[in-house]
């Protein structure tokens, strides 16, 4: 006769046994991990091969990180676990720039660069001009803040995923906006780009019929004094992807047109040729309360 | 201002983002496991920090896996997953023997012994002797049944964790039932054992103030012809951490008395000198449908 039919039985001894932990905090969540993996396990009658098949899946997606690839973070960025995080995490005053994810690409330290640089090293694509204002939401302007900024290249790729083809901090760029709070600076337009999908997150996008693309963007992390810093994307408005990004990391208010441009004045002061892209925008902060 | 601050719409997103999922089941899984992990994040309101930890607990895991040790299996048991699973498929006819965990070392096969052979082959410990029938949960004996067997030794180890100091099958062995049903073999008693600790699993047992022991056990797998296989262990009754095993594995009923025995008669019967602990018990199978 099954004494634990339902496992109920199995449940509440694991639940009883993390009452020891010295960490309320650790024991709250490992309290909630117990519950609902075992309540998933209950409500899907798991069987033993799937419960199996889990443990590879696992087992493989550890084995698949390196110091370069976070193979797990992957996994939680196309459950939309990270963005789902992000957006707990982020509970803004109105009018303040929106955060996205932060991205595993974050690697290595922006090179510092003075406004009006080409953050483009190599020189393709089509040339661009991102340039704005870091502001406090009532909108005074933030002299000093500084502008941390990342994105692909006009191939999808970042530099460090081309060691040796593209150089070290090609794309990147920290900023510190002027005593208006305004920052500028010259580039390519992103493009849209596959997460990689050689390793076991590819076998369950696969696997649920869903594409690796993110639309294209760029990566801003903004600080200034007094404020909380905000991390964010900025995406090109009207690519690909906007509505089925792999990470679910768009947010409306984060898409921004890159206007063609064939003005001659506007040319000389941000020292490129016309025609060009013309992304404006400002990067609203919260002021710490 | 923030437009999804429970992170309802991403939720939504993410469970679309199933919907084109090849094999039905997959996707009812799927679907189960993102709304259980994005509500297990909602509820406990998992910060930044957290899941980076949990990020880098789940790589070291994945990581410390090898061909000869899982410890993904072993998170599993830690937090009653497995149990569960097991229980969850295992809905045995009354009178059956139940079933429990399979474990982590049942990775070779064990060598083929007649009835009565020790399966000790190092002579240490307590001498034993474990007799019984397979029966059909009628009563019916099942001669040639296959009784599969493998324990740790008389300090708490298993052959295959000590290639080099044990003989490779040493307390491991594949037994079939004679005309009447009946298995009895020769070993010693085994000891109660710590799970490997030296692992992220073993850092997850020291935050919660859990010991890592498991009770003493010997494990069996039994089949027969038209009959539903079982794996479980016997528990030798009055041992340490009967009410505490760290995988959660005991059920009642598969505790077992290992009784001091020293009758000649019996003695001579297993071929033993006395005294001896014997453990005498059934293996009952469930007739298939």
């Amino acid at each position: 006769m099954t004494t634990d039919a339902t496992g109920a039985g199995v449940t509440a001894q694991a639940l009883d046994s993390l009452r020891g932990t010295a960490d309320p905090r650790l024991g709250e969540l490992l309290t909630g991990l117990v519950r609902h993996l075992h309540d998933f396990a209950r409500e899907t009658r798991l069987t033993q091969e799937e419960w199996e098949r889990a443990i590879t899946f696992l087992t493989a997606t550890g084995q698949a990180c390196t110091d370069t690839r976070q193979e797990f973070i992957l996994l939680s960025d196309v459950l939309g676990l990270s963005m789902l995080v992000e957006t707990l995490n982020s509970d803004r005053a109105a009018g303040a720039t929106e955060s996205t994810v932060l991205g595993p690409f974050h690697m290595t330290d922006s090179p510092v660069r003075a406004l009006g640089d080409d953050i483009d090293l190599v020189g393709g694509g089509e040339r661009c001009v991102v340039s704005g204002r870091v502001r406090s939401a009532d909108g005074t302007p933030l002299p000093g803040a500084v502008v941390d900024v990342w994105q692909a290249d006009d191939k999808g790729y970042y530099d460090v995923q081309q060691p040796g083809v593209q150089p070290a901090g090609n794309g990147r760029g920290l900023f510190t906006a002027d005593a208006e709070g305004r920052f500028w600076f010259r580039t390519c337009v992103p493009a849209a780009y596959p997460i990689p999908t050689d390793g076991p997150v590819g076998v369950l996008l696969r696997a649920t019929g869903r594409h690796p693309y993110r639309p294209a963007h760029i990566h801003f992390i903004a600080e200034a004094e007094g404020h909380t810093p905000v991390t964010t994307h900025i995406f090109v408005a009207g690519g690909d992807y906007l509505d089925s990004d792999a990470v679910f990391a768009v947010k409306q208010s984060l898409v921004q047109d890159f206007t063609e441009t064939d003005d001659p004045s506007l040319a000389r002061e941000f020292g490129v040729a016309n025609p060009f892209r013309h992304a404006r925008f400002d990067l609203v902060l919260e002021r710490t309360a």
